[in-house]
């Protein structure tokens, strides 16, 4: 038998832990046998010494085992599921869900609510009157098979060592350790049935990870960790030094989905969309190659078969599938007011961060899990960086239920920076890792 | 008004707290208002990026603070206290505190139990039947100021936050950080109503500093908390790389201090009582130099003084005076069993650790601090580093309460090196240090 304080000694020495040390920590810390000062000292030594791609796979396994574990075997096919590492205005995930399954991948979604400036994939949906969330395991198998997609609200008991270990270290300065985010990740992706997992690890600003180094080192931890535990991982590095095409807001970004479904989308979210989309689709081995993934869903957005699924999707589970038609439908707020910009020249600096944050202040989004969403509200850019502004002209579109937007306003026109020389676009992908 | 969290992520960061950020920890920890869990991560973080001497002034200070304080104003001259960091047959308080008080210092010592091969300055008193260490602080005062010396068990509510950090180090691998332990030693001597402080650092095997190294580093950071708090502070490193003396037990080790006063101890002990005097006599300002001071140490011993005053002690605190003369009166072990050496040469290392631990298991020291300590038991090693042996000729005696002492004696058998070539004695006495 261990003694933590071994352990803790020898992960604060820079040894490497063995199986069975890292599983004696996650199971005695679930069950409380290990409190949390323990836990917590032993977190602040992994924040110093690191661990190990194969610590971190027993770490992220031994998560994993801590709780229940979504069993999707009665759906044919690859699971494969995707995540993104959070930014500001991203509605990947609700357009891949219905691209991604109207190639034949079928997508059983696990999704969550979550903190930040707008709200997670769940509150976006629940902005389309009459859906809901709460499936049983056997109706969410059962759409799946029936149309290839399904989205729930996360049920049962999953990695509660994870959770135990988050709130822990929200409270002691160990966020920000790479080792810690990669295995919190990826236990979440695996206990919630993926077979196959594809990464979007955001940079920039308005990213968790600010700096590319980063980005690319917690992308080599997470598929790292995959390989070490027999799941086939995948990352790509994108960009979120702006925010991600022209929406931030629940319903607005309901209504950019719907259109970027229709091929009219904003052109980085559309190609960020496509570059994941064809990774998924290999990894569920509906093609061989990127190329030819590419084509096919590019095909099922010309051909209007996306679109048609996730109208189907919303029928499916309660919510009026009409919206795909009629994004009038879903909530409107009740001013639009526009952000002149204050001088003329060119976007060379659009801070995500701060974009969110006026945002979060019109009520887009939580900042603590007890706050109330304003589905409606929201803003829409018309600007990106590189483009040319003349002063006056809007950068933005407040869309607001007061008319008492001045700090939101404020807000995003101190960090949209308008200068006079004209600057390249940033790169919106960047590495691709497959470990 | 801070946030813990911020506190311990500036740390992490490598930052220096200010005064406020380290009172408003040790305050926040002592009324419980800051959690374990926090406390265990700021701690590791210490660990790994230390701290400066201010911050370790502002800590020491805080703990000082975060109880009560003794009051020693009352008793006239320098109050000169003396710290050693702990060791195996450590001997050197029992003796200093008479032979320094006949010298004219006043000596109002405050002294522990602790855990360890053998007891606390307390338990070896206790060997001497009828000695209480039970006195009010009224009687405490009144007695250094009529005789010069006093020895008494720690009262009162001194030091709070180092007892509440010291039992969370302990069981979160963060015991063996040089900041937090020389903030701690130095809190709790400042507490105790020291003007100035003589620190004995113990380096080698049987010390809790195992490098040399190490223990210049915790000399020079107590010495510099020592600065920073107005506190004349010097330390002196000496060697523990072998038992000090012979005598490791308790009424053996007060025996040991008994020949010592009257000139008779070994001659490692006598030293290092001269070194630690001689500078607490200087600190006391009874002497302008050491070596003056050496000469009134010497002086006391020769002249049977410091031997007497050791007695009145022992009678003012209840205990019967005459052991100083008839040392049968202590209590005696049924056995004493001679260890014999396996072969023949020089003893090249006396490993003090496991030689401790060989006292131990004979009922000398304590593991956990309820268990209960058999005064009478010990060894008296009959050789040291550099002695000749002969097979079968005894390198100890064990004096025990029982006759199953084969543990021990295998024990000091192994972790007694007999070599075939000479070797030097190790030098006692290492680097001194002023500030």
């Amino acid at each position: 038998m261990f003694r933590m304080v071994d352990v803790i000694e020898k992960k604060r020495n820079g040894e490497v832990l063995t199986k069975e040390e890292i599983t004696f920590f996650v199971n005695g810390y679930t069950v409380g046998s290990i409190p949390d000062y323990q836990a917590s000292a032993f977190l602040m030594a992994i924040y110093f010494k690191g661990m190990t791609a194969e610590e971190q796979g027993f770490l992220t396994m031994a998560m994993v085992e801590s709780g229940d574990q979504i069993d999707l075997s009665a759906i044919e096919g690859i699971k494969v599921d995707k995540h993104s590492t959070g930014g500001v205005g991203d509605t990947t995930t609700l357009i891949l869900v219905p691209l991604v399954a109207a190639c034949g991948v079928p997508v059983a979604k696990m999704s969550g609510r979550g903190l930040g400036h707008t709200g997670g994939t769940l509150d976006k949906l629940e902005a389309i009157e009459g859906f809901h969330i709460e499936l049983t395991e056997e109706q969410f198998v059962k759409q799946v098979n029936d149309l290839k997609l399904a989205v729930i609200g996360q049920s049962g008991n999953l990695t509660p060592a994870d959770k135990k270990l988050y709130s822990l270290r929200d409270v002691t300065a160990t966020v920000d350790s790479i080792p810690l985010i990669a295995s919190s990740i990826m236990s979440k992706k695996i206990a919630a049935g993926a077979d196959a997992i594809v990464l979007d690890v955001k940079t920039g600003d308005g990213a968790f990870m600010k700096t590319e180094a980063d980005a690319r080192a917690l992308a080599h931890s997470m598929v790292a960790i995959g390989k070490q535990v027999g799941r086939n991982t995948m990352a790509v590095i994108s960009d979120m030094s702006q925010p991600l095409g022209f929406a931030i807001g629940n319903s607005l970004e309901v209504i950019e989905a719907v259109e970027t479904l229709k091929g009219n989308g904003p052109e980085d979210l559309t190609e960020l969309c496509l570059v994941l989309g064809s990774k998924m689709i290999v990894a569920g081995e509906k093609a061989t190659s990127v190329e030819e993934a590419r084509e096919m869903l590019k095909a099922v957005i010309t051909d209007g078969s996306a679109l048609e699924l996730f109208g189907k999707l919303i029928e499916a589970q309660g919510g009026n599938g009409a919206i795909i038609h009629d994004t009038s439908l879903l909530p409107t707020a009740k001013y639009q007011i526009e952000v002149p910009a204050l001088s003329s020249g060119y976007v060379t600096k659009m801070e995500a961060d701060d974009i969110g944050v006026a945002a979060m202040l019109l009520g887009a989004g939580r900042a603590t899990k007890d706050d109330e969403i304003d589905l409606a509200v929201g803003i829409v850019l018309t600007k990106k960086i590189g483009d040319a502004v003349q002063e006056g002209e809007p950068l933005a579109i407040i869309h607001s239920n007061t008319e008492a937007v001045e700090q939101s306003m404020t807000l995003i026109q101190k960090h949209i920076t308008i200068g006079k020389e004209a600057v390249e676009s940033p790169r919106l992908i960047g590495d691709m890792i497959t470990g």
